[in-house]
Formats: C-alpha cells, structure tokens, sequence
C-alpha cells in the first residue's frame, strides 16, 4: 500500500476526529443563531478556564480575519503596526489589516531566524518621529507565536518585547495561527504566553491543527469585547449557525486535545528534522521548534522527492518548507526519509 | 414524546444528512488550501451547468459577507445602491456594506410587501442629480429575492426592475439568501432569475437551507472573477481548509438538493399559513410565498404559544415572525397549530 | 451701471476685505509649515477665549472635511450617525461621512422646516435594536445650526435634542457651515449653542460667509485634540503653509467681524422676504431665519428675473432658492424686488 | 538690515506675488462655485495647452491630497504601489495612500540617491507571486521627480522604469510637489517627461513653488476623470470658492512664471551647494539637482548657524537639510555661505 506523504502546509491536512465528532453532536436539535446558543456561551467559560482570566472568544472563519480584526482594535487608523519582515500579517493577507484598520501602516522591523529582536525593536522605535502628523505612529505590537519560520519565541524574549512596547504606549497582539504547536513546543500554559504578558489579543489557530473551520480572536481586555462583536458583524465573520464553529472550538480546547494535536506535529517535526541533517547537503535553514521545517535541498533531492510524489513546498532556490500535521505519523516521516536518502545531492 | 417546534428563524435549524456526509467524505486524504482543492475545482464546473453559463462561484463563512463583497465588486466608493427599505443590506448587517465598498451609500427607496416596485425605482431615478459629484450616483440596484418578508419577485417584475437599472446605468445585484426558496417557488431554472435578466452576481445562500456554514457569491460577468478572489482574500474570506466548505455546496447543489430542501420550508410555510389564517384575531400582513410567515397576533395567542414552547419571534406590538426551516416536519406545523387553537384571542 | 444680483449661494461671493487683508499680511517673512506657524498658535488662544473654553482649532478646506472629520471622530465604524433627512452630511457630501468613518450608517431620522425634532428623535431611538450587533448603533447626533432650509434652532430646541441624545449615549455634533448666521440671529454666545449644550465638535465654517477658502474644526474636548490633529493629515487636509488658512480664520473671527458679515446677510435676507412675501403667488416655504429664503414662485417670476439676469437657484417645480452673502447690499435686494414686481404671477 | 535665512524647507516661503494679484483679481464679482468657475473651466484648457494633450486638473488642498487620490484611481485596493524606500507616499503622510485607496500596500522598492532603479524594480517584480491572492499585487508605480533627496530622474531613466512599469501591467504615477523644480533642471516639456513616458497622473505641486495653497492631480487619461472629480468631492476636497484656488494655479502656469520661479530656486540651491562644499567637513550628500540640499555639518557649524539665527533642517546625526524657495536671494545666501566661514568645523 502506498503511504500518502503531503508536507505542503499543515491546512492540506482534515479534521480531527473528536472535532468531527462534536460537529455531529452539534447538529442536534435547534440552537439561536449568530452566536446565541448555548455552545458558544459555553466557550466563554471554558477558554476564560483555560487562559485562567475573564477573556472574551469570537470563533471566526480565517487566520486573515482573526488577524485583521486584531489589529482593527488595538491600533487607530493613523497607527503603525510594528512585526517582523515576515509577519503573516505583512506579506500574506492582501492587505487585510490595512483594510479593517482604515489605512494603519503596517511596518515591518525586521527579523533573525523569524524573529523580531529587542535590538530592532528598540532601534526602530528610537527613530520614530513621535507627535508628528506625518507618521503613522506606532501604536502596535504585533507578534507570530509560532513563528513564521518554525521558531518559537522564548518567554523572556517575549518579556523584553513586550516590555519595550509597553514602554512606548503600545498594545500587543499575538498572531497565534500555530498557537497551539508554540504552547507545546514551550511546556507553559497559555496564560504565562499571553495576558501575563501583556498580550491584548490573541489569534488562536484551530485550523491548521485538527478542525475544519475554526479560528478565534480571544481578547483578554474587557473594553475591548463590543468593538470586537460590532467589527466582526460589519466585516461579515458572524456564522448565522455559529453553534458549528463554536462546537469545533469546544472539542479543540477540551481535555488538552489542541495541546496533544500540536504535540505530534510537533514530535513529527523534530523525527523529521534529525533525519534531514544527516542527509549529504541537506541544510535546516532555522531551528526546528514547531512543526515547520525550511531547508535547504540539493536540486537531485528535490525532483527526487516530487518524483515519489511526496508532497512539499519548493520555495525556489533550493529552499523548501515542509509542515508536518497533527495527523502526520512515523511511517510518513520515515517513508519521506527513505525516499530521500535514494536521491544523494 | 413531546415534539420541539422552533420556528424564530431557519438559522436555528441543524444540517441536512446529505451535506454532513459530503463534509464527512471531504475529510479524506490531504488537499491543496485555499480554494486549490479538487472540491472547489468541481463546484466551478457544477454552477456553471446549474447556471446554464459559465460563471464563477466563491465560497464564503456568512450572507453579510457575501452580500457586502457583492456591492463592493459592483459599484465604485461613490455610487448609491439602490434597495428596498427592508433590505438586509440596509437594516441588519451593521454597515458591512459601507465597508467593504469604501463609503457607498445605501439608499432604501422603499417597499410593498417587502419588494422594491419599479415606480418606486423610476421616481427615484427620475430625482436623481447625474453627474453632481455631491450626490452618490446610483451605480447598483440590489434585489433581495425571497424578499425580506416572505414574498417572491415574479419574472416578469424582475424583468422590469432590472430593465429600469440598465437604462440608468446600474449593475444588477441579487441577495439570494433564500434563493433556492424563491427558485423553488418560482418553478423557474436559476438561469432564468438571474443571469438571464441582467443579473450580474447572486448571492447564493445555503446555510440558511440545510448547510452548516456555507454561502457562495456567484458572479456571472469573468470581469468580476479576479476582483472577488482578491476581495474575498481582503476580507478575511478565504478559507484555508476550503475543501471542507466547498463541499457541503457541492451536495447542496447536486441532484436538485437544494431546490427539495427548499421545497419542503415552503411547503410547510403554507401549511402553517392555512392553518393560522382560519384562526380568530390572526392576520397575515404578506403573502407567504416563501418559508417565512408574517402575521398579527392576538396577545393571548402569543403569551399562549411561548408558554407551550413553541418558538418564534415576537417582533413586537403583536406582529410575529415564523420561519420554517429544510427539516420542518407536518407533525411540528400540526401541533403548533392545534396548540394555537387553545388560546383564542 | 447695471446692478449684479447673484444669490444663487453664497457660496457665489468672493471675500471680505478684511480677510484678504490678512491674507496680504500673512505673506510677510518665513513661518513654519504644516499648522507649526505663529498664527495657527494664535489661533488656538483666540478661539478658545472666543468659545469661553479651551478648544483645539483645526483649520480645514471644505465644509464636507469639517464634517466628515468630526464624524470620523464621534461614531466608530460600527455606529450610526443621526440627523435630519435634508442633512447635508447625508445628501451632499458624496459619502464623505461613510468613507472617513470606516462605514458608519448615516442615519435621516425625519424633519420639519430643516430641523430634527424632539419627539422624532425619541421615536428613532425607541426603535433601535441596542447591542444587536446586525445594526449600527446609534453613537451620534448630528444637527445643522442654522439648517439646510435656512432655519434655526433655539436654544430650547437644542438643550431637548442635545439631552436625549445624552441620554442614549450619543455623542453630539454641530454642523455649523452656516453657523455665524445662526449665532447672529439668536443673539447668543458662541458657548451658549454649542459646549454648554453638550456639542462635542463644532464644524465651523468661514467659506460661505467672508472667506477665500478657510474652514476650522473646533474640538471641547481635549481627547479629541490628537485623533483630529492625526486624521486631517490623514485624509490630506493639513495645508503646508497653513498661515495663509489661519490668517483667514483670524481676522474672520476677530473683534466680531464673522457676526457683522453674517449679520448682514441675515438682514438683507429678511429685506428680500418682506418684500417677496407681498408679491402675488409667491409662498415663502419656511421661516426666513438666517440668509436662505426657500419659496415657491409663479412660472411668469422665476423666468421674468432670469431674462433679468438676476441669479438664484432653481429647484425644479416652482420652487426656488435665494441665498444672500455677507456682501449683498439693500441695493441688490431691491433692484431684485423692483424686478420681480414687473413679473406678476 | 539683518537678513533673514530660513531654508527650513520652501513651505516656509510665503506667496509670490503675481499669484497673489491673481488671487485679488480673483475676487471681482460672483461665479459659480464648486468648481463651476469660469477660472477653473480656463484651466482645463491652459494645462490642456501646457502639457499639449487633452488631461484634466482637479484643484486641490494639500499634496498629500493629490498623491493619495493619484493611488486611489490607478490601483485596486488589493494592489500594491511600489515606490522609493524615501517616497513621500511611503513615510510621511499619516496612510493617507492605504486610506483612499481602501487598503492597497504601499511598498517600498529601496532607493540610490532618492531614486527608484531599474535593476531593484526588476528584482522586486521578479519576485512576486502573480495571481496569489494572499499578496496585493502589484499595480502602480510610483516616483518622485524632483526626488525626496533632491535629485532628478533623468528622461532615460524614467523611461526605462516606466517601461518595466508598462510590462508588467503597471500605471505609472509621478509625484510632483516640485515637479516645476525638476522640468527646470531637466529643460525638457512637462509633455516630455509625463505622458509620453506613460505617467497617467502627475501630482503637480504649486504651493512649495510660490503659490498660497493650491495643487492640483492632473491626469492624463480620459477615463479618470469621473472618478478623479468624484472621488476628491467625497475626500472633501472641492473647494466651494474653488475660483480662489483655480486662480493661482491659473497665473502660476501661466507664461513660464512656475518655471522662472523655480529656477530661480535651484539656482541659489547650486550657488549654496558650490559654496558648501568648499567648507572644511562639509559634504554633499547626494548631487544638488534641484533645489534641496542634503549635507553632513561638523557640530560646530551646525551650532554656529544655529546661533545665527539661519534657518535650516537638522536631521540629527549631523545630517542636515537645506530647501531654497523661488524667493531665496544671492544675498541670503551668500549670507549663509558667510557665517558658515566663521564657524569651522
């Protein structure tokens, strides 16, 4: 039997099954719309359980739209939105954030190994023209948790980050499309990584990692939960049968299920990683935290791989991603490994 | 075994079996995210023949959103959409339209029984200052067909709307939140109520109808293609797991689902229409041509029906709303009614 | 010599001496840009001795960017913008006011000769849906002082307007474009009509009533200062060298110029309604207040003075507008009643 | 007589004095407003003659203004407008551009001198994933002429940009707030250096170059201008005495007077730069083409001008910034040039 190997991107991946299940379950009987029911009114109570704080939940259809209202929030139009070069936000929404924010200046920092430094940051800041009309001013911290590049940031990287922001009358958001695999991957709980922090909003990803549909802005600041239900209505993101996203939440975030699901992506990741090194001209690009790799690949191995019709992102120049899922198992890690090792660089 | 009757809205209804299992089966295997996926591939291929045409169709999280990128494709920052006085886009999506056509102006003109007549459209155009920049220029005519209140455009008064809008210049928008209720009232193809009358883009509702979370903008002019995919992007509207929304319109579409689903809400909306109209005190305040019942309740029959559970919407100074969903069964419209009867007004 | 009688708007009408006066004077030397300049400094202190507060002045080039402004100011996206349904915010600004706001709904809730009123006002808000995120949610009242029909509020009338509106959390703006001639004919002060009645920001127009091209935003509270400062340079309406805008608004509002110029507008307003409301089949439409006259004239009159030469606006189906300016002398008014006299009805 | 020097920047100048006999002779009589002037209807012909094709002027406020409607109408809000990394657009007007265009990216390209290059413009077009909905897509080019550093793109290397420009599908947008500064320096036509090398609009700045507050968005492209005239009303940027504005753009491009003026500027700008860089630790920072000097001052001239009391830009880090104005005088600035002596560094 052949053994599917798709590493393009943890969305190639389906659903969990216990998310599947609480979709079914959900599907009993009659629930209010638009986020009256009584699913979603649970979820405030479990995720202000989970995030050990009050917190407010609003299940969402995109990683975009969970971002963008972010950043709507917490910045005036005349904000400068502080992220890394290759913040999702940046370089992979169309723009959305400037849309939902009313022309905010997204403004990138720069970025090591996916991550923006307390040197950029202080520098950046230092250069600002504060009190000038001229220049968006910067009024946001925004920051991917796991990274864009696989990495994770550190709890007291994050505490100097955050710490200068504050500092300078910043707010913070996190970009948290793969919240789930930075948590696992740090051993903390989502409280230490976020509010305590001085996190504002959080972008919870549930897609990339088990459900079908489900992303939720989580905002741990009481004042900001009208602005947020009012803008996620006007930006079209409120399911007229909510009770379907909310229930893939629910079962997400239950009994640690989200933290076991990033965990074996996680592990996946890593039994990957250890494998390519070994491979003659094969170089990991940036530590291995999550569950992304980017790598270098001698040109044999890359059309050796895609000959095998094992799925993986060829990002040009003989840099590839490959992302391992919640789903993916050692026997796909393996066969992947046995594969490449046929094709020496 | 009591049974639940719960009519305030028919987004208060479950899924249809047929589109759980087709979101079950899409769970197989990985698939390219963001629309490259073989489902949304083939949902091209299906509406272009449901629709006679070749045309485009994007799946999308909510009505609102569909709605408000339709006028955003359809009329320029300063162009007027013209719409009856109850229209959705008007009254009940939080100016969602405003923000995604930067600044359009939504312009009621009026109703009659919940449709737009076309003097009320002619008067209005006949006041309208051409080409004085003060003015927002009526650039749209948005129809909303099953209407707001429960009634259907014939053909022929489409026809006449839609006539007036072109001589004037308008584009053509079509909310479809309930079309396949309209369509299934109408006994018409799709073809002929929109395309085929000038319609330039339908928003093509399925959730409302048996989906879980699912709703398509379907434009019918290729020039509007590459502007809604980068809009829907924009706006947060793009699922990375699409596969999985896709699907479950695939199955709405396919063998006629949608047009039995559809048909049974009416079936039973008259149903209910014929019982309530024989009762004392009950007026029906619009023909029932859809799944949507409007009428006037005698204050005892009210406070009768909520004490016996039954849901609906109390709408306020005795004028009741009740909806009947895909899955409204006799057994439910009988006993709303026979409880009915045991409250006289 | 012929007499020129053009009283289509005052808009129609160049400047007062006494503002290109200042204008010529400005030209001396070197002044910082963008509003850093010694007059826009002074400006500030006279204002605010002017309105018997501190205030915040922004001196701005139209009276839809004063408007929209302070919209942008007052209503976040998600909120609805009151006023009366011939509110220039509504019908002659292009959408400006939804643009700026990021898509809030300007709302027409009625009128009676120009003006919003009490029991109108009341009525709307009863009927709103509050915290029903589908509808915008009432946040501002907007009022015109003196109205779009050439008619004033008293002050008992805003002092009831102004307190619903605080009631219901809204907060208040004046759109003043008119406003000298208002203040003129009530014979109060400048505080009296707007802070201590609970404006929030006043649109204070200088254009129509002396000046080349100068209007000015004015703020009474002090945490509207920076959002404005930022979002005129925002939208493109901080003049680099802005003296010359500044110098205009100084002398308009020095020792009581701004109410001498409106006054005279006003009288000869008056001058010309006593006169028109003699003549046969002429109808005043409403009070003559400040400088609009709104009537109705026979056919034989409107194309008697057009074949004088004598200029004012046509309305279409007999009714007309005659607007005077701070420089429409006696004269002018009675070589227009001389010639409406030989054009009997 | 003290002399006074304040090369701060040319927004400090104040107006020359043929636009302000304009603007007094402006003021005889009555005209229509909003545009409807016969002074702004001469215009349409006398830039039509100036630029020898068929284009339309639209007065406007600020630069900022002209530059982000010039986006608003030459990219879709899903587009990305590349520029300069200096680009006035990019960092000095609040998000004017991501405002009025609803959210395009404005994306800087690098820059060597001020300007954009052919080879960093290839690079980036390179290297976009054309048709990826998750980028905005590349729609406008934008540059500078005279640039922000105060050089000029020659006619070849302008050429060849908006060469690239056209083949990818790009508009091309000139941003000219001395734009009469750059015509000078080159001696080639306005015609020359705009449309016929595929500009389809030209901010073309007037204030900086002696005129009191007026710029105006030129567009060379038929097709623009219903949207330019609708959009700019909806900016709040139609003057309702617009005759004012109108009349000093009027005599300002009205027998060579912009171009005498600013050579004028950029002749002492060349004067000041020969005498600069016979200075002990004075260097030019990049070639002085039109009429801004960019230098590095040892601390002591720095401080000594400063005593002095001439004006002129510190940008820190020894870095300065000198602007000459189309009345700057050989005395002021051999003035400077003299107390610059006395302060070796």
């Amino acid at each position: 039997v052949a053994i599917e190997v798709n590493l393009r991107s943890d969305n190639v991946a389906g659903a969990a099954p216990e998310i599947l299940d609480a979709l079914l379950a959900a599907n009993r009987g009659t629930e209010s719309s638009y986020g009256a029911d009584r699913i979603t009114a649970r979820l405030q109570t479990q995720f202000s359980a989970l995030f050990e704080t009050q917190c407010f939940v609003q299940p969402l259809a995109t990683g975009t739209a969970m971002n963008a209202l972010a950043l709507s929030l917490l910045t005036p139009p005349w904000g400068a939105v502080l992220c890394s070069s290759l913040a999702h936000i940046h370089d992979s929404e169309c723009g959305a954030g400037e849309l939902f924010t009313g022309g905010a200046k997204i403004t990138p920092v720069g970025q090591e190994n996916g991550k923006l430094t307390s040197p950029m940051l202080r520098a950046h800041l230092g250069r600002v023209a504060w009190g000038g009309t001229h220049q968006a001013q910067p009024a946001l911290l925004s920051l991917t948790q796991g990274t864009e590049r696989g990495t994770v940031y550190s709890l007291a990287e994050l505490a100097e980050l955050t710490g200068i922001a504050r500092e300078h009358g910043l707010r913070v958001h996190m970009d948290g499309a793969r919240f789930a695999n930075a948590v696992a991957a740090l051993g903390c709980s989502p409280a230490e990584v976020t509010w305590k922090l001085g996190v504002d909003a959080l972008s919870f990803g549930a897609t990339k990692n088990g459900a079908l549909c489900a992303e939720a802005l989580v905002v741990f600041d009481e004042s900001l939960r009208e602005p947020l239900r009012f803008r996620a209505r006007k930006a079209g993101q409120v399911f007229s049968k909510m009770r379907f996203v909310s229930a893939q939440l629910e079962a997400y975030a239950q009994d640690g299920l989200w933290l076991r699901l990033a965990g074996q992506a996680n592990a996946m990741a890593r039994r990957l990683a250890l494998g390519l090194e070994r491979l003659p001209g094969v170089e990991l690009l940036y530590p291995v935290e999550i569950n992304e790799i980017f790598a270098r690949f001698p040109k044999a191995l890359i059309e050796g791989l895609e000959g095998d019709g094992i799925g993986f992102y060829d990002r040009g120049g003989g840099e590839v991603r490959l992302v391992t899922a919640f789903n993916t198992g050692p026997e796909q890690i393996d066969h992947l490994l046995a594969c490449a090792r046929r094709h020496p660089g």
